[in-house]
């Protein structure tokens, strides 16, 4: 699709608004648009920070609040509740993930699951006093990573690459060794949106003894991710971006089944424990992932996630990706031609291959630029220093928003 | 209230459903019932553990579903959400915890919580190798704590005390000393309902030279907490039993202001770093207690525990306290009178002083009780070995609960 979008624009040099409409109607996934809450001119380029609100989500959650808690009360907890965490966690596994059941649990926030499996992996690697990871990586998993460094007396080693893409394997390759205890990057970088070479890293982590932790918070929902066949360890991400699950929605964490039986996570709450019921003395951790939860599971946001995840199912994780590349190529074409006179640069890789589902655009005057599109009702986020980022979420995100967002930012310039 | 319960109980021997309800008439917080969800037959005698929905919270869902998520997006976090954990903190801790503002906040789960404010303690207790706490505390903390003292080399020094008490200042007195870094106990006993001497606890650790942990999930919202009066430095709590904010809600912790100044958590996320959108290098932690927030706030939850404070500060505290002695000391009567013959004791405490808003009735039978107690539509909770508890959660539970919940057992022996 993308290949055929960037040979009509080259040709015909059709930048109308028509053009994006006539690429709207012939998208596979244009129905499911009907499936959110839409109603407003609004062009939202920022599905990547909070996704929009699906129907299904805003029934689903009425008849939880309504029915199960208002109705169910304590009863709820043996009515499904207790198995959404590991339910949910399969499920986006199986649909967006690569990842065989059994290894995938929803709970907490990103942050504190990023917490929870790296010291879980740190444990793994006693001796080795160094963790790899970018210097450009989303700033909670920064700040995760330098305080389990001062309290463990660990070095933190930054990959410091080219801000436009993100880590490169032969990078990598140079910064890890035997003092590797874990290597962690983001799988789409949140600034550039480059997508990182699962495979090729984890390879060198491991040849190195090292162990691997994947952030899929810009990844999950909307590039495929194949952490089984690639050979992670371990992974978080966030649900309230491609997976539409709504603000401060629980995250989820992923063990490779086979680390699952040496692995311990640091908090440990009596949801992970075996038989947490029976209340008993001494701490039993479950088996498998359960032993990852610490807390009681929060429904609300984990009946969201459940709906959004069924959103990917049904839409399939192949066909968001074809439509991203196919919207993210529309955009780069458009700011080529319209744009890149006024002073602005794509600072995400140019490769649709290397590249996920938001565009990274540079501009000395980003910050002003991006209120200004604010004003006029064309909601991007702005990145320090200089980026604008659109983000375009495939089943909510259509051609002509794009096209208006460009426009719009055009007219500002 | 309670006194007058007791003589009326004693000299008319009125243990009629009539007189329950004459109980219910004079009740100043009666209308508070109409204020919540309750269109069923159930005598629900859990809020203890799960507590009722209120309509204003049903409301305020739909609306933050579907006019804040749903329309205003990503700018939801410029437009009150970001505040929420502060905010919402601050009115919990004025209405209910007896602690001025600055000192509460409401993120992750207690589970979470406890771990983060256990951590923070423990570091600011270095070269100290003791950990006391209850053998009956409750079981995620006791969890937290193995883990803590497994990570850290530490030892676990139990309290074990009468089952239907629970931790006494001269216990506790035997128990600390030069090694001792941390005390943690739950204020109100989740099994016996004993209400701690927090001021006591506090003044003896102190003296050791420790600092104070208190689990506040079963007196928030019930029994008036005095934490800045009783000297308590850190304090954790769940919000979805007598805060009625739902299944999974967000908890709070509380940190002592003098203290926070030394205090580091660690997890160290963008929540928690001082201007967490520049998403700069380095953390760099918020001042106060912003600087024990991780991740991204759960919109929904910190919604509803909104709404929950809002109705302790319009019952009142010490209304609401007033009322569960009330309940808990009617319940003590019907059961003296009707079931004592029957084998079931009372095992909480019988000076309304030291108990909080639930009852503990010990039966050998308990657990099958339990079972056909819900059959029939009454709904307490089985606590293992023995026990079967009566929650009487003061906003939602009529006396003619109680007189049902009693006769129905009476029934079944």
């Amino acid at each position: 699709m993308s290949r055929v979008v960037s040979e009509s624009l080259i040709k015909s040099q059709e930048h109308t608004r028509n053009y994006a409409q006539s690429l709207d109607d012939a998208d596979p996934l244009r129905a499911f648009r009907e499936r959110f809450v839409i109603d407003d001119e609004l062009v939202y380029l920022d599905g990547n920070s909070l996704g929009r609100l699906p129907r299904a989500t805003a029934d689903r959650l009425a008849q939880v609040v309504t029915e199960q808690w208002g109705r169910r009360l304590i009863r709820g907890w043996d009515e499904g509740w207790l198995e959404l965490p590991i339910e949910v966690g399969d499920r986006l596994g199986a649909a967006a993930l690569g990842a065989a059941p059994g290894q995938t649990v929803v709970a907490d926030s990103t942050t504190v699951c990023f917490y929870k499996l790296a010291c879980a992996a740190l444990d793994l690697r006693p001796g080795r006093n160094q963790i790899v990871t970018d210097y450009d990586n989303f700033p909670t998993d920064r700040y995760v990573l330098e305080g389990l460094a001062r309290a463990r007396d660990l070095e933190l080693v930054f990959l410091r690459g080219d801000p436009c893409y993100g880590p490169i394997p032969g990078d990598v390759l140079n910064l890890v060794g035997g003092q590797t205890a874990l290597v962690t990057f983001s799988h789409v970088a949140y600034r550039s949106a480059h997508i990182a070479d699962m495979a090729q890293i984890s390879e060198i982590a491991h040849a190195a003894g090292a162990l691997t932790l994947w952030d899929l918070s810009h990844s999950a929902g909307s590039v495929p991710v194949q952490l089984d066949a690639d050979g992670a360890d371990l992974a978080v991400g966030c649900t309230y971006k491609y997976l539409n699950a709504g603000p401060g929605a629980p995250a989820f964490m992923y063990a490779r089944a086979d680390l699952q039986p040496q692995l311990s996570q640091p908090i440990w709450g009596w949801l992970g424990r075996r038989n947490p019921f029976e209340m008993d003395h001494g701490y039993d951790p479950a088996t498998g992932v359960t032993a990852l939860l610490s807390g009681t599971p929060p429904v609300l946001g984990l009946s969201a996630v459940d709906e959004g995840v069924r959103l990917v199912e049904e839409a399939g994780i192949d066909r968001i990706r074809a439509k991203a590349v196919a919207l993210t190529e529309f955009a780069i074409a458009l700011v080529d031609a319209h744009l890149a006179d006024a002073g602005v640069t794509v600072a995400s890789p140019r490769d649709a291959a290397h590249r996920g589902a938001h565009v990274a655009l540079a501009h000395a005057d980003a910050k002003r630029l991006c209120a200004a599109l604010i004003d006029r009702g064309v909601i991007p986020d702005f990145r320090r220093p200089d980026v604008i980022r659109f983000g375009l979420s495939p089943l909510t995100t259509r051609f002509v928003d794009v096209w208006d967002g460009v426009e719009t930012l055009r007219t500002l310039l």
